[in-house]
């Protein structure tokens, strides 16, 4: 992907869509978040969601998806363009993950990233630091999904 | 689960632990996050995790697992006391989500929870807010893996 010289608060890139049914709400709470909201669209119903709900992990795990997928695409244009790709680093986690609205089944997210902050690491001058706000949107134009997630992002000087 | 008034900063819950394996890795990792040192023994062992190693979305996602197993136990044993069993609110999301170490196939995380902050909603009386550090601990006893979730627990004297 792009080096941390390519990269500039503000930049926005959208990740595409997906939508929750039903059918993959069940599936990811099956394995990961069997609470009774998730799994059933009665109990949904019944919950302070209104509705069959997915679990908010499974939301962060599609965004991720997203991000790779995307990733994987822009890295494939630079090198169909004869540009050097950069290797980011592993992510050392994140901030502030908000779920702010329940994404029901049927509802069609659409994600978004965008870069917050930059810097250069003190202790790594190879490496820059970036915070990218990773949202995600429903059908309605509302936020359901927000987090601030850092990333290592090498500099076009460095041999990473 | 249980009320407010009867949680206590510091009180601590073994969540039990979860093997990490290359079948459940890779599969994990398919859905969700197919980056290459996630999918593939020898691309793990080439970049800087050194081996195949687990998506830190599937790590997040199996301590959801052993919280909600947790929470369930926990009711049962409520329930078969003649307890009232606590209605915890969804969660609004959480911060500093840190991924400390990689975890590789054969390692076994476990899991605790354990609790960090807690105050009253000024805005609605009846809940509580409190934050519970979720961390996860390899074979080795190295912490691998660390979030500080929030939580709305109803108060006793609410109808929640």
């Amino acid at each position: 992907m792009r080096f941390f010289e390519d990269i500039k608060i503000g930049q926005r890139r959208e990740l595409g869509s997906f939508t929750f049914t039903a059918e993959n709400i069940k599936a990811f709470a099956v394995k990961f978040d069997p609470q009774r909201f998730h799994l059933d669209e009665e109990e949904g119903r019944k919950s302070l969601f209104g509705g069959l709900a997915a679990s908010g992990w499974h939301i962060g795990s599609v965004c991720m998806r997203l991000l790779v997928d995307d990733g994987q695409r822009q890295a494939g244009e630079m090198i169909a363009r004869g540009e050097r790709v950069a290797g980011w680093g592993p992510s050392p986690g994140f901030r502030e993950l908000r779920w702010i609205k329940p994404v029901l089944a049927g509802d069609t997210i659409s994600f978004a990233s965008e870069i917050e902050t930059m810097r250069t690491s003190e202790s790594r001058p190879e490496w820059g630091i970036l915070e990218a706000r990773n949202s995600g949107t429903d059908q309605r134009g509302e936020l359901v999904f927000s987090m601030l997630a850092t990333a290592f992002v090498p500099r076009r000087n460095s041999t990473a």
